[in-house]
């Protein structure tokens, strides 16, 4: 078997490092079973998406752009490199808020190319395709939908007259830095959304599919509602497997915690791949195999009792060769099994 | 005769820096028959506004706000002091156009603050007022228009069809740097346009109304071209009294030869005098005098036998104390007018 066809469902950091791993892997044809040509397709989380002061923000979509396209901060891991804060500091000085949200003078351009072309009647796959004719990413960055998704979490206020409080997405994340429990995770707008131009054939057509390490609720969660989303990922001939972004029983890029709790689901490899499940034996299911890191080792059983395959390597993206070792592992877990097996 | 209510018709840098120098006489005392604590109030053009990027920009009330508000680049005279480029930088990597205009990101700001404002359906006046509560430019300052108008130039241009070609005023005055004649002036939207609220009563209310030395065809002209701001100076109980832009026979901030030459206007001191003409026995005329450069006293007597009081004084804008003496001059000549007859 030869993979030329490579689709994988991304968030924002997680998922872009990973994507980087994973070119660099393609590339260097160390990908077991991939050509070297393969093309990879992105389909990019946008219901983190936001409007600030006038200007349309997709905080994934930008930061898979400028990390493929070498772009990206790496201190931060978002936002741009040489990144100067004029504007910013003028909107506090106008007493414009919010103020907590990071906004970049260079990250400001996209978006005002983004918002004036939204508002000239583009859709937002249309605008992506333009921004990244200057990135280059190396890849097919579509966002999940052209229709406005936006996250929303529900946290405890005891000075609400309810009791509770639904903010942003961003502002729950960035401003309150997920540290106050998440009561429920509301994704407005997500049942009545369509998926992209593209989106669904580029997971139909697929010869594998990969959900990378990002987060099962708000990044990867919020693909999979896009209606027809998850019914492409259950009926693909692809195999479609996932890397967990929990490790040793904590979420590699923090915080996400909260919003695995506040869907019930245990902070464990394990546990999320059961969410994920597996699609021949339940009837939501999305994966056929999950890769946990090797300090989840003892966890493979559980995820096998579960109907996927499943293996245990190291998992965490510390350079870009190492990432790209976990790309081949997750490959040979759904094209040559025994292989991997032995990293246990 | 003691003034506590003064009306400025202003452009952008001339008008600017000739306010800087009347407030600086009325708070040191220096301007005769003006009590120090007199309100100016300045109508500013708005014909010079453009949309670019998808933002409102303003060139001239944000030039009179920030010189006024200290936020202005001295050197340039335009735009903010220590002011970064990274979003224009930005904007021409993706290669949207126009990259011509000197947008800098602390600007930038102002126009995003501006844009949100309008989008939220406030009108500019309703922005402006907003905008100054931060610069505090020490006036009142209201926009001639909250209507859309826009100055066009036609120039002639052998590769169009027609042989001419039509730019917004900002892509003549910026990009062309006037360098080539103008056909015509057009002010789209001019004839269907309303004053601002408070403009026609800014006006009629006045003890003293100034045209400060402000480019008489698109700056100060558009003004006038608001309907009913014309019939407000000439029926004004308040005196009405200009400073010439044009010094020895060219204009002092440049390039507006060329405006005055497609309006068939003489390139004089006395000529600009005549053109906006004394109130009392033209038909269209708004002014009562007309203050000149010591350079053009010649041109005095012209200008007298027109019907206008005039003089001759230092008209070059040199530091605040030398505008503030012009301020002074151009006050005096509609209070005492003997004073200022000693001057020639």
């Amino acid at each position: 078997m030869s993979i030329t066809r490579i689709t994988v469902l991304s968030g924002g950091m997680g998922g872009a490092r990973f994507l980087q791993g994973l070119l660099h892997g393609i590339a260097a044809g160390t990908v077991p079973g991939v050509s070297p040509g393969a093309e990879v397709t992105v389909v990019a989380n946008t219901a983190d998406d936001l409007w600030m002061h006038g200007l349309k923000i997709c905080p994934d979509l930008d930061t898979v752009m400028y990390t493929l396209g070498d772009g990206i901060d790496l201190d931060r891991g978002w936002g741009r490199r040489d990144e100067t804060w004029s504007v910013k500091a003028e909107l506090a000085a106008y007493g414009v808020e919010p103020t907590w949200f990071g906004l970049g003078d260079r990250d400001i351009a996209t978006h005002v190319v983004r918002t004036q072309m939204l508002d000239a009647g583009y859709p937002l796959s249309a605008v992506t395709e333009a921004l990244c004719r200057r990135w280059q990413p190396g890849v097919r960055l579509l966002p999940m939908s052209d229709d406005r998704v936006e996250t929303h979490v529900a946290i405890a206020d005891e000075a609400a007259p309810s009791g509770r409080r639904v903010v942003h997405f961003q502002e729950y994340w960035v401003r309150l830095r997920a540290e106050v429990p998440a009561e429920s995770v509301i994704v407005v707008g997500l049942d009545a959304s369509s998926p992209a131009p593209g989106v669904l054939e580029a997971i139909a057509e697929a010869d594998l599919v990969v959900l990378p390490p990002s987060n099962p609720v708000v990044s990867v969660g919020t693909i999979l509602g896009v209606p027809g989303v998850r019914e492409a990922l259950r009926t693909t001939a692809a195999p479609v497997v996932g890397l967990s972004p929990v490790v040793g029983g904590s979420h590699v890029r923090g915080m996400a915690h909260q919003m695995l709790t506040s869907i019930g689901v245990e902070v464990s490899a394990a546990a999320v791949g059961l969410h994920y499940g597996d699609r021949a034996t339940t009837s939501e299911g999305v994966l056929d195999a999950w890769l946990v890191d090797e300090r989840d080792a003892d966890q493979v059983d559980r995820v096998r009792g579960a109907g996927l395959a499943c293996a245990a390597v190291p998992l965490m993206m510390s350079d870009v060769d190492a990432t790209a070792a976990m790309a081949a592992a997750a490959v040979a877990l759904v094209t040559d099994r025994g292989s991997v097996d032995g990293a246990r």
